[in-house]
């Protein structure tokens, strides 16, 4: 999507590859929503790095990390041992693998390249091979937004108010997201409507990063409270839901995403306003029997007890403030513990209907699809 | 309630008077939970100024400050003309109406200041009727609140965990509470509970007031994101709701709270969770006619689009953490506008009861008993 770079908007992706120089090349997320800054990764380690300390996150972004990273790796080797090869290029999926070990992108999307890789004959065959199977994986995954949004986007009319949460946007995908892609679709098709940014509180991703994508793109837009919604639906200010998932639970249409969303879903089936969920098929686990059986992250307690930001003087509003430096408040009383589940499970009655790649269904349709080409299980 | 200070715990009220020095003596709340600090304002004035800055906060706490600070100025006045007093004391009550100009209570407080010392025959007597009316004043708020917690004691069991949003503790009042009250009450009465602090964005009252309170008390408590609590109730790990009010309607048992009560009473509803609202009777409006009259005030959106908090290491967790200076920070992104509503009303299907100091009602009780003593609209 865009992004304004001294004051000219320019397309860009989450995560690219520089084949000339070996290297990948990643929007440096930390530093969001306050900088953008393109960092380059010189190595498979380096790339690694960049996985484990966040650099990059969200489900797409780092699987199409990890795939470049697996390809960096293969093209880095000298000489011609298909053995030896084969022995280096184990290590470097290793090595990216340990980068974030509960996540499964980064294993999906590195298989992929290594089966690829495996059909060349010489090792610099291999090591192209290995390069257009992580550039595949990186084209797939923005196609699948792409057809999220051209679904997504007949639900979106002029007028309309739209709330989401948490970040399921470009920037947790290789480009365009999951939740916002039709929003960008339905911008793009020349609606107007206006959207509510749910700062997703403890760790904001809604007022930083959303919030950012959305200013990028020219989409009108307010960052609320996650207390507010309840509020805006009984004054009839929302008109849609959507938001993404960590996991859709392919048997029962459960979705698990970040903390807050049932409690949105809760409130949107209690106003009649249509909730949806947008995902890529791979985020369906078509194994787990139950929502309750998905493990509840406990995040650390510093996430509720403060917040990071950038010190500024809150009369500025939203005029560009003269931001200093990034810096942690301890907001709570000093004494008090905090409980910081990272998680919750929606269950299928609250949601409206799953928008995907391959069409818009109902929660409870997923399971009879599980056999049809790309939805998994095969 | 109690404050550890200096390694020990002492009893304090939100506000007091000093009799021989003429000064009203205030918790500097804009300090916690931080820094606990008593300031005393040497004129009314200067207790006019500690209210419109919000030194004090709170409608029984604002009310008694009020009233005060009326008796301190009418105790400042030198001679023995009792039309230049009278003039003199409305002058006062003008500059302390002024300094919280939408807020009731001061309004009330001072005119049962006013008609007190309207009994005195001389100078002196009036100004010694006007301190006795200004600590009766006080003394009610405390045994209206007491009696609060007498009622609501009953609802808290041994091993209970209770939600609670925002402030309304001992330091919204002169002492104890409204949404406390049955805390503090269970807990001298040897309950053992479990309290979750809502951290209630924007301003987390939760996080700081409420979790410094109960931190005081040795209540056990964890502050948790205005997104937890929908998970947790789905857990099982929420009994019971307990919340204050900025102002009830007492025709139809509406509830106007801080924004995201309306959210916790729907989530409360559907896992049939009794939600309780606990408040003195000054609270019931018995003119309005519908809770959607109710203006809901719109807040300045820095409020939303970052946080304060005292600069810190977020590693310190809830060990007491080596606390910097207060600051601002922006957490949202620098272009991005906020809404941010500083209210909502609960409909009264969603409220199990209402704790008074007359008892605990069901909502649609309130308006049978609106001639009874102490009920108002009298």
């Amino acid at each position: 999507m865009n992004v304004t770079v001294s004051g000219r908007s320019q397309p860009f992706r989450t995560v690219t590859f520089n084949a000339a120089t070996n290297c990948v090349h990643l929007i440096e997320q930390r530093l969001l929503p306050h900088e953008f800054k393109i960092v380059a990764t010189a190595d498979f380690r380096e790339t690694a790095r960049a996985i484990r300390d966040m650099v990059v996150r969200g489900a797409g972004a780092i699987g199409a990390t990890a795939a470049y990273g697996l390809a960096q790796g293969a093209r880095a080797f000298r000489g011609h041992d298909s053995k030896k090869f084969g022995a280096h290029c184990q290590a470097v999926y290793q090595t990216l693998a340990a980068a974030r070990p509960t996540a499964v992108d980064p294993l999906n999307a590195m298989r992929r390249v290594l089966s690829a890789l495996a059909g060349g004959e010489t090792v610099s065959e291999k090591q192209s091979l290995a390069l257009a199977a992580a550039e595949e994986f990186a084209n797939e995954d923005v196609r699948h937004c792409e057809a999220i949004g051209r679904h997504g986007a007949k639900l979106v009319r002029n007028g309309m108010n739209i709330l989401t949460h948490c970040n399921a946007g470009w920037l947790a995908f290789v480009d365009v997201g999951s939740a916002t892609a039709p929003l960008y679709a339905a911008k793009a098709q020349g609606k107007k409507f206006h959207v509510f940014c749910d700062e997703t509180r403890p760790r904001c991703q809604g007022a930083t990063l959303t919030a950012w994508e959305l200013a990028q793109e020219g989409i009108a837009h307010h960052v609320i409270a996650d207390n507010a919604a309840g509020h805006l639906m009984q004054r009839g200010e929302i008109d849609l839901v959507i938001v993404g998932s960590d996991r859709v639970v392919g048997r029962t249409g459960e979705v698990a995403n970040k903390i807050g969303t049932y409690t949105k879903a809760v409130l949107a089936a209690r106003h009649k306003i249509p909730f949806y969920v947008a995902i890529p098929l791979s985020t369906i686990d078509w194994n787990l029997k139950r929502g309750s059986d998905i493990p509840i992250e406990e995040r650390h307690e510093s996430e509720v007890l403060g917040a990071w930001g950038a010190i500024s003087n809150p009369e500025s509003g939203s005029r560009i403030p003269p931001l200093g430096k990034r810096a942690y408040v301890r907001v709570a009383n000093a004494t008090s513990p905090a409980r910081n589940p990272g998680f919750d499970v929606t269950p299928a009655e609250l949601v409206t209907r799953i928008i995907t790649p391959a069409g818009i269904f109902k929660p409870g349709e997923l399971w009879k699809k599980r056999r049809e080409p790309g939805f998994g299980k095969c």
